[in-house]
C-alpha cells in the first residue's frame, strides 16, 4: 500500500502542511506547483527532502486560485486548463530533476479532484495536460472517476486512491464534505479503517453496510493539527497488520 | 547575427506582442514565462509556432510581477530569485518539448535584466537558477554585464546581446530610458545601426564616438506597433549586407 | 435611455478598452475594480476623466480571475463573495469621490453577470455586498434575472439594461455566445436595434417574433475595435429619435 | 500610550495573526488590505471584532507582493504607488464603516514602512494617497521618517509610534534585522522597555547609551507565537506603571 499526502501547502510567508515531519512517513508526496498553494522555494525545498528520502514526487495540480486554495469549482475552458496542468508539472519537475528525483504522477487538488470524477471535459483535459507534459506520468484518482477512465484509454497508469478519514456512500463514492460524518475525527477509527482497506479491501459505509474499495494508495491529511502523528501510526499499523507500505508500482 | 525579440506577452485576455508576425523573422523567441507575463496557454502557442518554423526558444525569466509588467526592480532574496527563475524555465520546458523542440537559452526581462547588469547577489542567484534548471542553457544579457560574468564562471555559455533602437554611452552602457534620445525612433537609422553592428561590430555613440559593440545576437522589440515590420527590414538588411541571420551557435 | 460600457478593463502594462472616445459618449461608466481587469491607476485615471465630463461611475464587480478575465464561472461561498464585492466598491469609491463623484451603481462582469440571472445564492451574495458597501448604489442586471429580484426586496433601485448587439430568444433572455448569431456584427442592425429598444420597447426575436424590453440602459461593448465610433452612432440615432440619451434616474 | 498591532495578515485559507486574541489588549489595529495578506473576508471579520471591542482601524498599507508578504522592497513609481495606496484604504474603509467605525490611520507595512524612512518620492507618493483618500487620516511611522515629514507637511496628523521588541542605535533608528540582536526575545526585558518608552520617553541603545523615544505609540507584534500573551503583559504593565493605555487622539 503507498501512504500519499499532500505537502509543500505554504506560500511565501505562510506555512500550512509539516512538510517534514510528514515526509518521514508518506511514500508519495503530491507536491502542491504554485497555483493554489506552494511557491517556488517550497517546491524545491520539498522535493529535495523527498529526493533525500526516497518519497515519491507527483504534482498536485489544481485550478489557478490562491485565494480559494483552488477549493472553488471553476469553469475553466478545456484548452485553458489543459495548458495550466502541464505548466505546473513541468514547474515542479525543475525542482525534482535538480534533486535527483522525478515527478512520478499527477493528483488533482481540491475542486478540481473533485470535478474531474464527474465532468467529461474537465477530466479529459487534465489528463490531455498530463499527456502534454510527457515523462510517462501515473495519475492518482477516486476509483470510477472520469479522470481514471480518461488516464487508461490515454494510456497512463491510473493509480486508484481510498481515504482513510472519510465516509463512503454506499455506492463507493465519498460522501460530500457538506453532509454530516463525512469527515471522520476518531483517531482509532481512522487507523482501523486504514487497516481494513489495505488488508480487506473494504470499508464500512456511512449506513453501515461493506464497501469494496480497491486502492493501490491512501490518501492521509497533511493540513489538519496532528496530521503527521496520526499519519505515523497508520503507517506503523498498516506494517503491523503485514502490509508492505511502499510506493505504487 | 541572431535575432531576438520578446514574445508572449500577452496574458488571458490581453495581447501585446504581435508573436505570429515576428515568429516570422526573429531566429531565437525570448518566451514570457508567466511571471511578468505569459500564461499557459500563451506560452504553448508560441512555442508550438516557434518549434515549426525552426526558431529557437528562450525562458524570458522575470520578477513575479504582473502588475509591473516586470520593469519594477525587487529585492528578491537571491535564494528566492533562484528557485523562481527555475520554476519559470521548468514551466516553459514542458511547452517547448511538447513542440519537439527545448529551452535552449535563458534571457531575463525588464528590471530584472538591468539589475544583473550590476547586482553581484541577483546576477548569482539567476545564474543559479539557470543551473539548477539543467539542461546546457545559454544566458543572454549585456557585454560586461554581472550576469554574463556569472554565467562563465558557472561554465555556461554566454551570449552577448546589442540593441539596434537603444542609445549607447561612451563607455558601451546603454543610455537609461530616463534620459532624452535613450530610445531611437528613426526607423531608417535604426536599420543602419543594425547593420553597422553586426559588420562593423560598432555604433556611434551619443557623443558621437566610436563605440565597439561585439554582439553575437541583436535584440528588437516585439511590443510596439511596427515592431514586426521593423523585424522584417533589419533582417532583410543584415542579409542584403552578407550578413547570415541565424540563431547563435 | 442611459447608455453603459464596460470601461478601464486595462490592466498594468496591457491596455483594452478606449476609455478616452468611450467617456465622451457613454452616460455611465462600468468601471473595472482590479479583480477581472483594472489596477489602481487605470481607475483613477478613469473616474478622473468620467467626473469631469459628468459621466456615471458604476463598479463593474467581477470574480478574482486576473487570467481569466471574470469570464469563468467560480463556485465562491456566498459569505465570500459578498466581502469581494464590498471590497471591491470600497476601492472605486475611493478615486470615484476623490474626482468629486461617487459610486452611484454596480454591475457585475462577465461570468458573475450571468450567474447572477439564475444562481440564488450568487445573486443574493452580490446585492449582500452592495448593501454592505451602503451609500444607496443602484444595481444593473438583466430583466428578469435573480439580481435584481434581490436588490428590489433589499431596497436598492434595480436598473434593467439591454444589450444593442446580442439577440434575444422569444423568452426574452440573451442567445448564449455559444451559439452562432448570439453577437450581432452589423452596425447598422445594431443602431437599428438600439433605437427601437429606446422608442418601441421592444426588438426582433433570433425567431423573428417581437419581443418586449423594457430597458432604462443599453450596454454598448467598448472592448472590441470600432467601440467608440459605433457608440457615438448610437447616441446620434438616440438623439435623432427623440430620446433623451443621458444616465438613469 | 496607544498599542497598535499587525492584524489580519492571514490569507485564504492560510492564518498568521491571532485576531481574536489581540484584538482583546491593543487600542489600535493595523489590518492588512489585501496587497500583502489579508483578504476581503479577513478584512471583514477583523473589522466587525475591531469595531465591537473599541479597537482603532488603521489601513496597514503595502507593496502588492503576497509571494514576498510585502517585506521585498519594491521601485514602484510614485503615481502607482499613490494610486495603490488609495485603493487599499478604500477597500477596507468598506469594511470599516459596515461595522460602524471608520478609518482612522494608515500604517505602511514591511519594505515599504523601511523604504518611506529615507526614499523622498515614495514617502511622499504614500502621503498623497492618502490625501487622495480623504477622510482625515493620522499616519503612524517612525520617528524622523520622511513618511512623517510629509505626512505633517500636508497637513496629517503623524503619529510616531516605537518598537518595544527591537534594539535602537544611538541615533534613535531601528537596528537592522540583519544585525544580530536586532530583535528582543527576552519578554521580560521587552515589558521593560515598553514602560520605560512609555514612562521616561527613553530606551537604552545597544551601546548602552540612553536614547530618547517620543512616541505616542507602541507597536507589538502580532506574528509570532506568543504575540497576544506578551502584548497582554505589556499593557498589564503599563497601566501597572499608571499609563493610560488607549488609542491616540
Amino acid at each position: 500500500m503507498d501512504l500519499n499526502a499532500d505537502l509543500g501547502e505554504g506560500f511565501g510567508h505562510w506555512t500550512l502542511t509539516d512538510d517534514d515531519a510528514l515526509l518521514d512517513c508518506v511514500t508519495s508526496a503530491n507536491v502542491a506547483c504554485g497555483f493554489h498553494a506552494g511557491d517556488a522555494s517550497v517546491m524545491r525545498r520539498v522535493c529535495d527532502i523527498a529526493a533525500a528520502r526516497g518519497v515519491r514526487i507527483g504534482a498536485q495540480v489544481a485550478y489557478r486560485d490562491l485565494a480559494g486554495f483552488g477549493r472553488r469549482s471553476m469553469d475553466v475552458p478545456p484548452a485553458e486548463l489543459t495548458a495550466e496542468i502541464a505548466y505546473q508539472i513541468g514547474a515542479l519537475r525543475v525542482f525534482a530533476e535538480a534533486a535527483g528525483s522525478t515527478v512520478a504522477y499527477v493528483k488533482p487538488h481540491g475542486a478540481l479532484y473533485n470535478r474531474a470524477v464527474w465532468d467529461d471535459d474537465q477530466a479529459a483535459a487534465v489528463v490531455e495536460g498530463v499527456r502534454l507534459a510527457g515523462g510517462d506520468l501515473a495519475v492518482l484518482g477516486l476509483p470510477g472517476s472520469r479522470l481514471l477512465d480518461h488516464s487508461r484509454a490515454a494510456g497512463l497508469t491510473a493509480v486508484e486512491e481510498a481515504f482513510a478519514d472519510r465516509a463512503y456512500t454506499p455506492q463507493g463514492t465519498l460522501v460530500p464534505r457538506s453532509e454530516p460524518g463525512a469527515v471522520l475525527h476518531d483517531e482509532d477509527e481512522v487507523v482501523r479503517r486504514s487497516v481494513g482497506m489495505a488488508v480487506d479491501q473494504g470499508v464500512t459505509g456511512a449506513d453501515g453496510s461493506r464497501i469494496p474499495v480497491a486502492a493501490r494508495s491512501l490518501c492521509v491529511h497533511g493540513d489538519t493539527p496532528g496530521a503527521a502523528a496520526l499519519a505515523r501510526r497508520i503507517r506503523a499499523a498498516l506494517e503491523e497488520a503485514g502490509v508492505a507500505v511502499r510506493a505504487f508500482a
